[in-house]
């Protein structure tokens, strides 16, 4: 299998850092080849704009889907999207590695979406959650935060932990059709000892060595639904 | 009242520009100071790295959060954060006006939170949720989609919306203290008529003039909460 992951933080001897190492190492280990997108060190631009596109359809109006499309038509994408689009077709496991802020990743990993997953490959009309472009595949989230893990619950103070992070489990990686495993979560990260912390680097090893038997999150299976999403019957979720 | 927009959108001319444009207009009309932060025209950098601070603790070793608190302290932010943390804190209400890319905002509006939303600022510690630095502000949501209205509810295809932006509402704006007032959302945009256009921005001024009226999210009361927010009793949540 290849698996490719995309790693976000400013900070090259971080605790997220040892996280992506010890990820690279560990499904090396188990006999994939993997690659990188370390967005910070290659200086990834996260801002969508006109400048995406070599050629416009329209210069005088960006509308940004309508732009992707006829861009991968015409092969007029950015080089820096191209190469990154490539990198996340090559494979079969995608891990996004990343410090949690605000409930969601940093700009610069947002940015990497908004300008990757492109309208018209990746999920376009009806082609999105069990039928997304990346259908059969599976992606990951391995990410560190400052929160503690017993603030996650019904009553605790953040709520539930699933909701939280839904816009980006299944709202990004599960509407272009991957198979969203169960996330990694190392908590508390800033304020814990070093042992605890080669603790949470163990833990990511055992995740990393169980992939098959990881809890996959449900995304929706649009045969409840007619042509224009409305319910038809009861929603089933995809079992993957 | 003075009300503060924040808007990120690349094209000038797009329905987003003109539910800005309604916005400051209605809210002028209803007696507030309006001001305003264009994220793509003032080229808004959103990557959060050490070059935020002038002057750096710890030359070796980037600890984001770290590096806030003491440029606070020392008042060696990088001046675009300056700016931008004025206009905040000089205003009542805050409006995030943005196009919905991946149930979430553009990576050039969340990288404005990563960086503006200072620790030891805006919250930290205990201070956050009910005791965030912004305690009784509000802001709200203005905001375009593709997705349209029916294709969010308890069995629909993306589920209940409220959970699906949640990293936003109660874990961004809720989370240091604003009162979150119930989002302004205007569904399937691209594909609609001008006439339904025009309705959507009639409904929009209807919203902004009836700010008082509004529902507000509600976000916990930390009194239920130990100092390490484990729960001491049934999480009530703050009412406005």
């Amino acid at each position: 299998m290849r698996a490719h992951l995309v790693y976000a933080h400013p900070e090259p001897k971080s605790f997220c850092a040892a996280m992506k190492d010890t990820a690279v190492t560990a499904l090396a280990e188990a006999g994939h080849e993997v690659t990188i997108s370390d967005l910070y060190a290659e200086r990834f631009n996260p801002v969508a704009s006109g400048a995406d596109f070599v050629m416009r359809r329209d210069p005088r109006y960006l509308s940004y889907a309508l732009e992707q499309r006829r861009a991968i038509e015409w092969d007029t994408l950015a080089p820096d999207i191209t190469r990154e689009v490539e990198r996340v077709l090559a494979a079969d496991l995608l891990f996004l590695v990343f410090p949690v802020f605000w409930f969601s990743m940093p700009a610069i990993l947002k940015g990497w979406v908004d300008r990757v997953f492109l309208s018209g490959m990746f999920y376009g009309g009806r082609r999105f959650y069990g039928r997304g472009h990346l259908v059969g595949r599976r992606a990951g989230i391995v990410a560190s935060m400052g929160a503690r893990e017993h603030m996650f619950g019904l009553k605790a103070i953040h709520g539930e932990i699933e909701p939280m992070f839904r816009h980006l489990t299944r709202g990004t990686l599960g509407y272009v059709g991957y198979n969203v495993l169960e996330p990694f979560w190392a908590f508390h990260v800033p304020y814990i000892s070093d042992e605890e912390r080669r603790r949470d680097l163990d833990r990511l090893r055992q995740h990393l060595a169980k992939l098959d038997s990881l809890p996959v999150l449900p995304v929706p299976d649009l045969s409840g639904y007619d042509a224009q999403c409305r319910i038809l019957f009861a929603g089933d979720m995809r079992e993957p």
